[in-house]
């Protein structure tokens, strides 16, 4: 099986590693053309451009970091659409909104392509991990192409309809876990000001109805103050950003995720976009002591 | 092992049915007596009055529905404070704020009796399985002298230090749930109006970083508009209040659980104050067909 | 002096009228040809297309109601492109986004006409009175010689420097003004469900610091639930969306803002969209008797 | 005329040197008893403890800093309690809670003597000026025999039924005022971060619908950076507190409220509680330069 893969940030490195692993013989590309050493170590190829990748390859995928790089691989010189044809398909992980993707879409089927949008849900380890969750919509048949690749990089893959579908429910989840992890930040900050022990609040929500995952997994580094990006709050802020966006075209009231959003975008404005989105803690965090 | 338990409404029901059906021998009062009969069938005795239970048992339970019925039933005539004395326990598991809970923690000991506040996480369901995460504070011999009880009724119980810390701790836990509780409102209204399946959305959710117990009870009788009561909502409410009157003492800004605060007493305003708490989810419901 | 106008809703009507009566020689235009009646009535020519307009005045005026709106009549065919040239202004006094006024500020200039945006601060009533708040940001030149038409159709102009400025301001103010209205809406709530008279608490306000216009004028209607539309709540919400966006690009933080949009959407989804932005009070009304 | 008069803040000082200025004869008190000293060289007489100065005067006007300091003046040893009888009156015109208020009413007519709050509305500047707002309500002839006095400390009275409401209406007025407060600052920061001059703000505010004293006396000092005390933010924050509390017992949603009170918090965790309310501000500032 061949395959093309764009795109080697924290994401795209850790998915195309998977693949290679797993007998995908795979050509890659990074605008950073360094990046692809490390995969080349693991026997990649790599395509001197996003044209030459599509060209090599039956599919490609992509995985870019926001709207603005998953137009610019598609739509500039020596792109995506200057190799793509009939017969060809390509296959968009980031995650963009809906607009971005029915561009890509478009642009992609004029020319003779078949394209699917494929965002994931899980950050860093599950890529790692070949553990995603991939919310495919777009053509079906190549839907059904991707799966083998699919089942490699992802626990369990939907396809959910027409283009855009797979965005929007990526940007849905993002909203709720974006507005859980403020939730979380305040119920640490006020243990641990009200005399608790915010460790043992994370032992008695590990019991309780609301335990999950990411309580476990970001409640230990947020009490040491550690935010080493698996994913840049920058990135989380924007999945709010359009989720409340799309939420406003269907005026749905979003109060809570509302609150959640500018709580991130202060957390940019203290300079932690690049942390882990659970640097939102700190905008919450009393950072002087004050008798007020 | 004989135990006093006073209030019977949804949760000491099913907690005091299990000490029966574990060999406990359990004496109960509640206010409205024939809440009792139901317990007398499975071999409880009735008290006339909280006096009298507390008169009868080593120590005596409480699980009672808000602060003022707390208060009551201690502080009232043939109260709990006509039959306390050296030697008894008082273990009042019902929420309340801190305030009330020093209040009556002072009183008893006054009396030469031990208080152990030990409030609860978790609601009908796990009250009937003995699945609670009971929160304890106060006296810690008596906590010892109950954990045979705390092991029917719960599956875990912690021990957190002085008087005011089991509710405090409790708080916290249902401030979090009520901003989730809010969020995953907002994504499934999102979802359905974007276009999306809500059951997809609950699938995905189940699949990743914040899948946790109550999106996966709780969602599929919200999309059916189901709100028959675990947890009513006017307590998460008053929780939430409270919990936010810990966070201004302690000045802890915590934007989203007071904009989830709000939604829940837009609910009270809409009259769901009795249904259960996932009803909130009608706050961002669209109620009827607009193209503004 | 001669100018052409283009668009005649509420604020396009009253403002081109001022013109006429002070003396102007005014070409209209509108979609909808009908609304130029009563124009014509006054002493307006009417135009057949926009591009006809703009051919036939040294300047031409365009009040519009939204973006796309704008963006159409002068990009369609026969729209103000096709008439535009060096020697002829175009001045925009539609409120859009930033990215919109660019656009045509580039569309304009590309063909050699000159450009300014001159959103308004004001609705309906200053509107027919020639009180509007005129913030310009363009080319100079096209600012000084619209003075005249600016000095009766407002009662203070500003220039403010490179396109993209008059729009800004125009969403900073509207913010403001759409917080107000709901931090005005909640007190009005508050005081009627709190026993005191709201019309005593209009009395009260207006005797303190906050003391303004818009709680004089709109208040009373408010209180009887009279929303007929001065400024429509769906386009008071695009301009909170509008100013969201700005402060995202910023990374400015405006919990307050994001709250009061939420109700603003809210008011959409019940219906409210075309009434007055007022409406928003209907979204903290209790709208059953309720003891919950 | 003789009144007595607690209590010699910021406010209380203003409010009784008027009273000297206008040919009263007043008695003051004040815990910090040094802070008398001006008073007396403009003629007043100094009263050894409350109790001293009700047995002394007539009628007692109290001017103290928040719910706490109102109840211990009235019930401490040598407190207003011990001094008040039939044919004497206590007008207290701090800004407290319902609770607080109805309490001191309790104590007072139970002694026989009578009693009005009467919070007012303005702060430093006004209590100056004698351009207060006075919200009176209790005993109509209490009322009526203090006009002479609220005729020189403030620029209208109004008479609002039960012990209560003046508590209430202040609340309501004081929590519009922080929302306010909340939206012109993150209109102030959304100008200037996106190349918007914030004095032309300023001036584009001060000419539309929504001008006000507040706007117009905060926006330069802000600007500037300067809080200093007019209204302490930590009182500002109590009120807006106090007002959810009122909302939350009559079910009214109030969300903008809550944003603007939680903004309040953070300003309060900043260390700010002590300077001038408007110094919200900080809380959406940017405080260091960032790229995210």
């Amino acid at each position: 099986m061949e395959v093309g893969f764009l795109g080697l940030g924290i994401m795209g490195k850790a998915m195309s590693m998977n693949l290679l692993k797993h007998g995908f013989k795979v050509t890659v590309w990074n605008r950073t053309l360094s990046k692809c050493d490390e995969l080349v170590e693991h026997g990649a190829t790599v395509g001197e451009t996003p044209a030459a990748v599509v060209k090599k390859c039956k599919y490609t995928i992509a995985m870019l970091s926001d709207p603005a790089a998953a137009l610019a691989v598609v739509f500039e010189k020596d792109g995506v659409l200057d190799g793509i044809c009939s017969g060809k398909g390509y296959i968009d992980m980031s995650t963009v909104d809906d607009e971005t993707s029915t561009k890509i879409s478009e642009a992609i089927t004029a020319k003779g392509g078949s394209f699917l949008e494929a965002p994931v849900s899980g950050s860093k380890k599950p890529a790692e991990d070949g553990q995603l969750v991939i919310l495919a919509a777009g053509e079906k048949a190549l839907y059904e192409e991707a799966i083998p690749a699919f089942d490699i990089m992802g626990k369990k893959s939907f396809f959910l309809g027409p283009v855009g579908n797979g965005a929007k429910m990526k940007l849905v989840v993002n909203m709720v876990m974006g507005s859980m992890m403020n939730a979380f930040s305040e119920g640490l900050e006020l243990a641990d000001k009200s005399g608790l022990d915010p460790q043992t609040l994370l032992a008695v929500l590990d019991l309780g109805a609301i335990s999950n995952p990411m309580f476990r997994l970001k409640g230990p580094t947020m009490i040491q103050g550690n935010y080493s990006p698996a994913f840049p709050l920058k990135h989380q802020q924007k999945d709010m950003r359009l989720a409340l966006a799309l939420g406003d075209e269907n005026a749905v009231p979003m109060p809570v995720a509302a609150a959640a959003n500018e709580a991130f975008k202060k957390a940019r404005s203290m300079g932690l976009g690049d942390k882990d989105f659970s640097a939102v803690y700190e905008t919450v965090r009393q950072f002087k002591p004050s008798s007020s």
